[in-house]
């Protein structure tokens, strides 16, 4: 496989290339990149990154997949009148974003669709094919940031949309990664797709807020051999991820996610629910408050509370940019199949990463060595 | 330098040996080897420490000195009355509290004092030769749990108490720690004594609450490359701790670790300060809320606050007996000097040790492999 | 209707008389009567109330239905390792715990229960006569305080248990209160029953905590005309309350209290859901976190987070000695029918209530003084 | 004396007429009065106040003194900036913001500046004089709302500057209120002044944030009996507020009034204390962190814990609007001296005003009537 192309410009196609999180990462790319902003957020513009022969900004070209038809210019404004982005942003960027939408191709299914899963494949993988072909890029990563799925159900018959897309990333020979608890490349159906592609992938759910912390407190209790009795959480978000969530079985995958941080780190998850609400006042901010109670020497009764208040698009954008990055060096330089190094990045990390945040990192900036080295 | 006595028993001699930490660790300690208790917020109990050839709990010698005079057993009552440990503890390790009582030799100097420094320090020293000739104790580890001194000024013509302390350790053959913001060993004048002594010792300053937070939650922003602009802290307290703290010259020494590890972390450290209100109606249990104000992606403004509801003796009475056994265990196998191995227990570790816990947890671990291949 | 009885002694007859609630009250009482601990808590001890001629708390003599048979000691000894009454009341006041244990009858229906409706309300009416009769008691009040039922359907055939009691209590004579969100007297089938009585009753669902605060919080955001545009809340608490709530029946039934005060505060109920999570890990102590999300000026958006964390056993308890005390004073003064002056006391107050605290107080007073003038 | 003029025109002054708080007050009237936004905020734009008789936001005419000289449109752009007034709102009202502009005039004493006591104080009143009759104002509100001032020592030979304009309003014939908790009218040297003017005057101090919570939380434990053991608070803020606050003296006054409502409310003043740290991060935004330990039923321990987050401009304009109306209504109405009735707007409320939210509430409703009898 030739991994190199004549231009060097890589692409990047979002599935759900129109809503707060591609729409932020496009605009902020192209901000960065212009110098407006410094790379707050962006691990992989941090020294240890710096010579592992990542993409530079401005030679990654955006492009996606949506089942809406807002353009990304409007997307932005509302986006900076809820506060996401600077105010003034979107007119600075109103190139780069119009660039991007005329790159963003039609999603599926929709409904009415008489395309069975096999068609929408294909049809995605042409859009994927004709999108590296008319830009010549040197490759293409497949991010998925579209609104989290409910959890298909045991006898499902047909693919989830989102595995529909990641089966036409690896046919188109792309990288990929699902930045959402939706199903992507674990759904059965894909294994032996997976085994054969020699592409590079990586993770499920990305790990911006609650789940961040959680990977850091919950080792430490831990480190420090404190009890930890119940861990109860609470979230109110607005905006499309509220409204998504606001669905019990979309709720479901997602917690499912932050749960598994704790269950992973203490052998047995502690006591305690974690509620999703839909806030529509809150917007694209997102307001999560834990309670923790532990035990400490004696049986002595401690509790910790976090209140963590961010705007998700905005946690997530730069790890989106981050993963593009590493993924297509890891492409170039051959590296395939699951990469546990970027678990950094994710609540549901791929088999046999930690899901300590600092061992997390370590694993991370040994992966980028191993990038350097093969520069 | 014999290490080994006929006993195997160990000394743990108490600076402060009448204090909440103090008598928390002593009643813990003997609860725990009576199987009353599971060993709680002690690291040393866990796998990891298991063939490290650790001095079990029941060899462990409680001694110290104080100079105040309440009984162990009616201090301990105190502390049950106040919760700090359960009820019905103080008068079921009763004889080992009286035991650790008899102990307790008056410290120094007191109100009217007209001994030296010499002098003060020939006395101490005699205290610790005798306790381990009396019990036949194959080695002693001094551990500075008293209150908080105000930092000394610049021309302060005589050693602070905690200085003395530490002087009689060395002199005395004792490995020596220092969980409290004191001077301790860090005095100039015992430059010399530190550097002939062949004795391990360790940091200054427990890091039991805010700080352990702060350790785990500055990394955290550091490697997501999020920008933390201000980080403030308030903490309330009660008992003796927050008395002694009232006095702002012991709030600054205690601040001034607080605020190490996020300078430590980030480089510089970001605006804000921290505040220590003494309020006696809270007796030994503290709160301590933290509020992180920080940028992510093109200047979003997000906010992090933690609220830590625990028990100060609690907290460091398990991490106290920790060190004296990896203390006792690390003079035993011949290692000395400073162990930076040990930051994982100190707002202020040792020079060379990381700031971050997670890596301070994996120097720990390899300390406890090192001490088990000389097991 | 003759109101006074030889002795002037007050019986206090709970539904759920061996639950946490009436156990802390019975327990608490008794301390209270013996000097041994100041009335905190109790409104009726303040001085406005002084000259009330409110029976004093030595003239309560208790009892009560429970379905449940652990004896009151036992159940008082468990409420003390919790931390719900102090180490040591228990043994303190055991003469008084044994003897209103004499006086606890079973309630009902049980599982298996073969008796009607109307054998039931019988038999629930015969022990509270006997009850009277045996002690001699001038009248009794009935005070529900048992785990909150579900919600029952629109097409129930029989009456729910706390409407079975609360018929019981009107066919007795007994004045009444429901300081649970159950039906009790709300059920239609009573309506003949209440309006024939000529005794006084009052409110339903007792206000302690999370909705204590809303009705202070409310009507300042309505004062200050600031736009409350989200209250969400979430609620963390184990004991048996937890164990009930996690039932989702009863968990709407308590939550429609809650926003109840919202809605008759601001017209309409803001945005915003409450959660009630079981975490037997917090025993019977309760954390409650809202988040209100509110405008001022010019659209500026503003957060208002309120944490707050107590014992609802020890904040019910004082409420209802309290209730018993004015129920019964109120029934010697001849007064009858729904009280909307005690609306201080409830989440859902007998109609014409204000549903702001402050409000509520002031009529409160003005009981007070009322039931002076008739004294 | 006349208080009808020609044209039935108010004059607002304020004292830091360039400051965060005048500038959204002037902008804030122009919007609302042109329709762009509701009143959010303003409590008397809502129906209890529809008939009595305050003059109606368009015809208020702004002008005040200033030491700075950042043009009032500018400084509105700067707030804009910081979140504070919406994004373009300075320029929607750009007009009304030039016109209050041209009327500011240097206030003083300016470094270097010679004048005397009373040389300042006829200048003020020139200023104000001049200011009435050009624009043929029937009455003009004089309202401080400049930094805070640190409190004067006792010896201080010369008035505090906000005294020299309070001075200079009661000279004039202009209606006072102190939103600050700078001297003003409380000067001793004031008193035979006041005691002659026959002019309305209101409080000290704005209540808009942790106080407003404090004069409703306060009541709530004191009506429920329950006994309050410590109130601590730490509020963080940057802006020009946080920098002035950085000044311990300026800090002690603005406790002092913090404190306040709390002694009042109980009689004497719960442990605890109040910080107020300059976090120029922060900017005009404002979080206030309280945490209350209080006891119930038996000495039960427990905790509400509260953080505001709010902007300080934008809860004050708003009800500097509101004095500026009633205060010229009054005055219009002959109604003379301290206002107690306007307690519900003050940390400081003149004397006679309740120190509870809710009565002083119901004190402004009783006073709005009295406007409307005699309108």
């Amino acid at each position: 496989m030739d991994r190199s192309g004549p231009s060097g410009r890589t692409g990047v196609w979002f599935i759900g290339a129109r809503g707060s999180v591609a729409t932020t990462a496009t605009a902020g790319c192209a901000a960065i990149a212009a110098g407006l902003h410094p790379p707050t957020g962006m691990v992989t513009e941090t020294p240890p990154f710096a010579d592992s022969g990542l993409p530079p900004l401005p030679a990654l070209v955006f492009g996606g997949h949506d089942t809406l038809d807002c353009p990304l210019a409007k997307r932005a404004e509302t986006l900076a009148d809820g506060g996401v982005l600077p105010p003034g942003l979107p007119s600075a960027v109103r190139a780069e974003l119009d660039a991007a939408d005329a790159e963003i191709r039609p999603g599926g299914p929709l409904p009415g669709d008489t395309r069975d899963d096999e068609q929408l494949i294909a049809a995605f993988t042409a859009d994927l094919t004709d999108f590296a072909r008319r830009h010549g890029l040197a490759r293409t990563v497949v991010i998925n940031v579209a609104s989290t799925e409910p959890a298909p159900g045991p006898d499902a018959l047909r693919l989830p949309a989102s595995s529909l897309y990641a089966a036409a990333a690896l046919r188109a020979g792309c990288a990929y990664a699902n930045f959402t608890p939706s199903t992507g490349l674990r759904a059965p159906a894909l294994a032996a797709a997976i085994a054969s592609c020699e592409l590079p992938h990586a993770g499920r759910d990305g790990k911006t807020g609650q789940t961040l912390l959680r990977s850091v407190l919950a080792p430490m209790f831990l480190q420090r051999a404190l009890a930890v009795r119940a861990w109860s959480g609470s979230n109110l978000l607005g905006g499309g991820d509220g409204a998504a969530l606001a669905d019990p079985a979309a709720a479901a995958a997602k917690n499912a996610g932050k749960e598994r941080v704790l269950a992973d780190t203490f052998g047995t998850a502690p006591e305690g629910e974690v509620h999703i609400d839909d806030v529509p006042a809150m917007g694209d901010w997102k307001t999560a408050w834990d309670h923790i109670a532990f035990d400490g020497f004696l049986g002595s009764r401690m509790i910790l509370q976090t209140i963590w208040q961010g705007c998700d698009s905005a946690l997530a954008a730069p790890l989106v940019l981050d993963l593009a990055r590493l993924l297509a060096r890891a492409h170039e330089a051959g590296i395939s199949g699951p990469l546990p190094e970027l678990g950094f990045y994710f609540k549901d990390p791929d088999g046999g990463a930690s899901a300590a945040l600092g061992e997390q990192y370590a694993a991370l900036l040994s992966f980028a060595e191993r990038l350097r080295g093969q520069a």
